[in-house]
């Protein structure tokens, strides 16, 4: 509560993601090279729908995020960069198949595959990519990894079943809430940093701080991914104010506003949520009634509780430049989306 | 050419799939548990819509195989069961996702899955089978097996983008389609079959021959699969006949009869295939033109030559029970759909 955050998309000076991309740039080099030559194929229709989405222009931080977690720990071979590009091409599998599921028609700014292509290209050219995925996987061929990996495929997509499931209900618990995004979003991140330290054979410790300041860096990335939907600049996001609010998503600021809300406001929120009353006066109420209970910036508040346990979960680990990268884009994804 | 084959879905004495059957009846017993526990989650609507596709009684040619190819190389572990509930998952993922891109209302003579619980949840249980397929290989730990399994769902989401490409396309070459239904059938037949002998340890001929095997059963099986579409039983087939005709797949009976038509007659099945004119009277043109140009003979002639390459493949191995009932596969599935 009464947590000062900047939603404007305004650079912090305390906070960047420059020092993660400078250290992981030649490193990414290489996983950007690889992502073309894997999402190729003589089935042109194949590379066309992946380039669409892959030249897109995401951050990329998820393969950052493997990269960085096996060079701090002095890793010197290439299995890096074959998980980094499997990490990312699984994240690019999953925004397809999402599109298709929340029948989205925007994504970055631009026209999403499935509106271009169709949903069966999407779902299709989302499965190609998680099949070569688990090939780069397997060329690397560390079982711990493979591991780590295909249980994050497996629990990514329960949570999505899982956010299919709650779709609409605006009784959802914050917990359950934090269920959701656990899996379908954190798994990944946690997946994405706990390789790193594994191809580079250290510590069972030093593996858990790896996977636990991720699991808690994605979740607190979804967070303020939601907020930022209530409050953000939309050149930042590729996406616009509301778009959650008009796809009817029960996000956490959704649940706060709900939650505490009077009787007549509930009714407000389930016109809105439960029976598509979403235009933009509804917007307006919902950002206004968020506002009077505090519901977004607490969602930041959640957001800097979860960011807090990813940098306490680094603590131990000797001080390296990837190490104070990785902390400082905790607070770069809480001051800002990624 | 001239090729009588029963289509009517009668039992011939010399080709059944029940010496396959027992064979494997007790390490069924095994791969049926691991699918149900496997397509377990606290996610309720999980298991119900794996269940509904994994309980509508297909008859698992692909997980005996695997199972009887262990066997027949006395393999003793128990990493045959994990890969053959594997392989299944692998297959079920790929019906999900196919009945979302097909628009199909019914499989096996029952509802599909996005039909009852739409294609958000075909999707993203495809998914979730498919994790879960890639965790149980991990566990059997055999780089190896893991190798072929994922290159082949690489192949298969190939072979499927390209049947998209191809969609509804008449000029569509007998090579252009048999390369399509080499990756996206057969591909996962040949797998199957390749991975018994892997982790059985044994040479790389043995390999080899289960993966041609494979291979070639599974051209023969998808081209009886379309000819019985225009032909068959719909009890046995679980569809009606036709099915593909009213979806207009270009499958080889339509690519040979308008190759081998009169330029009224293409003019027919190009109202038919791309202008959707395909009523029921439409669809008794069709036949007819197909018998008047054996299309549909020369479709399981095909397919009776594809039998003979599986058979041959098999040819140096030792006799044994595994590899009679193997090669009496291959005429069962040539006389019956499987």
């Amino acid at each position: 509560m009464g947590v000062v955050v900047n939603l404007e998309g305004g650079k912090r000076d305390a906070a960047s993601i420059k020092p993660l991309i400078d250290l992981t740039a030649k490193d990414m080099g290489r996983v950007n090279e690889l992502i073309l030559s894997k999402a190729g194929s003589d089935v042109e229709m194949i590379p066309e729908v992946a380039n669409h989405l892959i030249s897109s222009g995401g951050k990329r931080l998820r393969p950052m995020l493997t990269l960085a977690a096996a060079q701090m720990f002095g890793y010197s071979g290439d299995g890096h960069v074959k998980l980094a590009t499997s990490v990312e091409f699984m994240h690019t599998a999953t925004l397809l198949h999402d599109d298709v599921v929340d029948e989205s028609d925007l994504r970055r700014g631009r026209k999403t595959a499935r509106m271009i292509w169709g949903n069966q290209a999407s779902v299709l050219v989302g499965d190609f990519l998680l099949g070569q995925a688990f090939r780069m996987m397997v060329e690397v061929g560390s079982l711990d990894a493979l591991d780590i990996l295909s249980s994050a495929a497996s629990i990514i997509a329960e949570g999505e079943v899982m956010q299919l499931s709650a779709a609409k209900n605006l009784e959802t618990t914050e917990d359950e809430h934090f269920a959701v995004i656990k899996a379908k979003t954190a798994a990944l991140f946690s997946a994405a940093a706990e390789v790193g330290p594994v191809i580079a054979g250290v510590s069972r410790n030093d593996r858990a701080a790896l996977r636990s300041y991720g699991m808690n860096l994605g979740l607190a990335f979804q967070l303020i991914d939601d907020a930022l939907d209530y409050g953000g600049n939309s050149t930042d996001l590729g996406k616009n104010v509301g778009d959650d609010f008009r796809e009817g998503k029960v996000t956490l600021p959704v649940i706060l506003a709900y939650r505490r809300g009077s009787p007549a406001e509930r009714d407000f929120w389930k016109a809105a949520i439960e029976d598509n009353g979403t235009d933009d006066a509804a917007l307006e109420k919902a950002i206004g009634l968020m506002t009077r209970h505090g519901a977004i910036s607490d969602t930041v508040g959640r957001a800097r509780h979860f960011g807090e346990i990813a940098r306490d979960a680094l603590a131990p680990l000797p001080a390296t430049p990837q190490k104070a990268a990785l902390i400082e884009v905790i607070e770069f994804c809480i001051s800002r989306a990624v």
